[in-house]
C-alpha cells in the first residue's frame, strides 16, 4: 500500500480509482443464478467509470486521521454505491430520461427500466449494509455513525430532498438562495458526507474542531463542484462530458451560470475553493493532497 | 399504554394499527416548502391503510422479551418505511404496473412516477435512518445490528433479490423448490426480520436460543404468508383484496396454487402455521397472541 500523501494528485487519484473499483468489484461480486441479473445491473451502474471523487475524499480524510485503509476503501465504495443508486434512478424516464451516462448506455438502457429500478433500490441497501458491517469498524458506535450521517445526507432532507426541489423548479426562474439550497442537497451534502465519513471513521467525535473543520472543506468543496458543474454544463460539449451537455439550459433550469453568469460564476467556483483550502488551515502539509483536490475540484474539464 | 397481551389478537392488532401510524406520523411529519411534496407523497405511502401485521410483529415479539414500546414503535415504523417503499416501486409501471394499493390509486398514479421513485427511495432511507438514531436504543450495537439486518434482508439476497426472481419467473414453470426461494426472500425475509428485530431490540443475541425459536417463527410465519396471500389471489375479487386480483395467473406465474393445488396450498399453510406455533412452546402463555397470530395470518380474507 502507498501513501497516497506522496503522490501528486493526478497520480493519488488515479491510484485511489484503481482501489476503489477493486473495493467495490470485492464487495459485489457476480453471482450465479436467478438474481445474477440484478447483481449484473448494479455491478454495470457502480463499476462504469467515474472520478470517484466522492470516495477519493473518504480515503485522503481517513488517511489524514490514521484510519485504516482498508475500512476507508469499504467506507468509499459505501458512498460510491449510493452515488451510483442516485445515477440510475435519475436517469430513468419518468426522472431525466438520459439514455447516456459516462459515455455508456445508462443502466436501464443496458438492462431494462424494471432492473434499474431494482438495481437502484438494491445499491442503496448494499451503500447501509456495508458501513454496517463489522469489518467496517470494530466500534459499533462508529458503524451506527457513519449510516446514519449517510441516511441524513442522502434521504429527503439532503439527496433526495434536492432532486425533489430540482424537479419542481424545471421552468422557473429560481432566486440564487433556493439555487444554494437545492444543490447543498441535492450534490452537496453527499460530497460533505464523504468528507466526514473519513473524520468518523477515525474516531472523531462531531465537536472535535478538526472533524468540524473537514465538514467546512466539504461544505464548501460539495458547492464549489456544482457551480463547476454547470459551467461545464454550459461550455463543454456532449462528448467531453460522457453525459447529455447542455441540460439544465434544455429544462430551462435556473444554475449558477444563468444567475451569475459565466464570469460570475468561475469567480463563485474559485471563491469556494480558496475558502475550502482556508479550512484546511489545522493540518499543515499533510492536507496538501486536499488543497490540491479543492482546485482539481473547480479546474476540471469533465 | 396498555399491555396488548391482555386483549385478544383483533383488538390487539386495531391498537397497534393505530399506535404504529402514530408513530410513522410523528416520524415523517408534513414539511412546509419545496420539498413538501415528496414528504406528502411518502406519506400517502406509508399511511396509505395497511394491516400493519409486520410492525405487529416487532411490537408483539420486543414486548415478550420487555423491550420499551416507545422504541418498538420506531422500529415497527421503519419495517413499514421499508415494506411501503417496496410496494411503491414494485406498482410502478416498469414493474407490476398496478393503479390500485389497498383499494387507493397507487402513489404514482396519485402523484407522478418521478414522485413515486423518488418517494420510495426516500422511504428506503428513512427505514434506515430511523433505526440508526439513539432514540431507537441507547446501546450502538443494537441500532448497528437492527440496521445491518434490515439490510441483509431487503437488499440483494433478501427482498429486492426476490422480487427480480420473480419478475425473471414471469410465463415459465417454476418447480416449488424455487418458488419457495423466491418468496423466502421476496416477502418472507422482510416478515422473519420483523419478528427478529423485537428481540435484537430487547438485547437478546444472536446466539440466544429464544431470539433463534422467533427466527424459525418468523421465518415460517413469513412462508404461511405468502401460501395464504397465493390462495387469496386465486379466491378473492379486487374488491375484497383492495389490490388486483388474479395477479399471478394473468401473469402466468408459478407459485403456491399452481403447484399444489388449492386444497395442497391451504394444507400447507396450516402446516406451517402450526410449526410457527411449536417454535413458541418456549414460551408460555404470554406468546398466546404470537400463537393467534399464527393462525391469522393464513385465515386473513384480504
Amino acid at each position: 500500500m502507498t501513501d497516497s500523501h506522496a503522490l501528486p494528485l493526478k497520480d493519488a487519484l488515479r491510484q485511489a480509482c484503481r482501489e476503489i473499483e477493486a473495493s467495490i468489484d470485492a464487495l459485489l461480486p457476480p453471482v450465479p443464478g436467478d438474481e445474477s441479473l440484478l447483481i449484473d445491473a448494479m455491478r454495470y451502474a457502480a463499476l462504469n467509470g467515474g472520478k470517484r471523487l466522492r470516495g477519493f475524499l473518504v480515503l485522503e480524510i481517513a488517511a489524514l486521521f490514521g484510519a485504516s485503509r482498508e475500512a476507508a476503501l469499504r467506507v468509499a465504495a459505501s458512498v460510491e454505491f449510493l452515488h451510483a443508486y442516485s445515477l440510475v434512478h435519475d436517469d430513468l424516464p419518468a426522472m431525466d430520461d438520459d439514455d447516456l451516462r459516462r459515455g455508456q448506455p445508462s443502466t436501464h438502457k443496458k438492462f431494462n427500466e424494471a432492473f434499474a429500478i431494482l438495481a437502484g433500490d438494491a445499491l442503496q441497501t448494499s451503500a447501509f449494509e456495508v458501513l454496517l458491517e463489522d469489518a467496517t469498524s470494530a466500534d459499533p458506535t462508529i458503524r451506527a455513525e457513519l449510516a446514519l450521517a449517510l441516511a441524513r445526507a442522502s434521504g429527503s432532507a439532503g439527496m433526495v430532498g434536492g432532486q425533489v426541489i430540482d424537479i419542481r423548479g424545471e421552468g422557473k426562474a429560481l432566486p440564487l438562495e433556493k439555487v444554494k439550497r437545492l444543490h447543498a442537497m441535492k450534490t452537496g451534502a453527499l460530497i460533505r458526507y464523504a468528507a466526514e465519513a473519513g473524520a468518523i471513521l477515525a474516531g472523531l467525535k462531531a465537536d472535535d474542531p478538526r472533524r468540524q473543520a473537514i465538514v467546512r472543506y466539504g461544505t464548501d468543496l460539495g458547492t464549489a463542484f456544482q457551480v463547476a458543474d454547470d459551467i461545464l454544463d454550459t461550455t463543454a460539449s456532449t462528448e467531453e462530458l460522457g453525459k447529455t451537455a447542455g441540460k439544465d439550459e434544455d429544462a430551462c433550469k435556473s444554475n449558477y451560470v444563468s444567475l451569475l453568469g459565466i464570469e460570475g460564476a468561475r469567480k463563485e467556483a474559485l471563491r469556494l475553493s480558496e475558502q475550502a483550502r482556508q479550512s484546511l488551515s489545522f493540518f499543515g502539509p499533510r492536507a496538501d493532497t486536499l488543497r490540491a483536490l479543492a482546485d482539481y475540484f473547480v479546474e476540471r474539464r469533465n
